[in-house]
């Protein structure tokens, strides 16, 4: 587990914990990602994560600015159809992410854990 | 695992991912809140979530707004003292918050795992 700078004093800041990836509809766009390595038309993203055509856009306009997407606009037929897929970077930087999402359930189930037992998890 | 109401068609949306809590700063607020159930004091909550005293007002204002935690304003001898507790139904939150989080851990190793062998984990 990747431990923070500050882990020691601050146990609970959490400073891995990327917030380009930890908003709500980006995770579910990033984990629908992850699980289609080929990619994923706007389409079949949109459905998989319950969100709208603005919405879905405007996240992808994040994710595509940090280099954690790439999107490939081209056409099927003569229909335009725009693809998107996860980076190297993008999939590198979401395994880093999910060390620290590990790490909170972790402190959080050994702290429910120690609550019920009277013990102290972390330092503080 | 609670299984959200569209989960088969949308399977990751994540509608239990509740918004107050998944805020980065607020999950660790919360998260050393569960391990301190007698409470903690604001300067050592500051401290073990690195926060500045605006900002760790401001998102104690919005927890407990939601009900999740509950302050007691008093005094130590003669100097004011705020303490800050998580609520029963700010744990009852949290936990089903946390299924969640599990899940989305769960379902980008299963992608991951998967992206390796090349077969499909959630349906889509």
């Amino acid at each position: 587990m990747p431990k923070s700078k500050n882990q020691d004093t601050a146990p609970y800041a959490y400073e891995g914990l990327d917030r380009t990836l930890h908003e709500k509809a980006r995770l579910g766009i990033v984990t629908s990602l992850v699980s289609h390595p080929n990619g994923l038309a706007f389409a079949d993203l949109k459905k998989l994560c319950d969100l709208t055509d603005g919405n879905l856009s405007r996240h992808i306009q994040v994710l595509q600015d940090a280099g954690i997407v790439l999107v490939n606009k081209g056409y099927e037929g003569k229909r335009p159809h725009t693809s998107i897929k996860l980076s190297a970077q993008g999939k590198k930087q979401f395994l880093k992410y999910l060390d620290v999402l590990e790490e909170i359930v972790k402190d959080a189930g050994d702290a429910l854990k120690s609550a019920e037992t009277g013990r102290q998890p972390k330092p503080g």
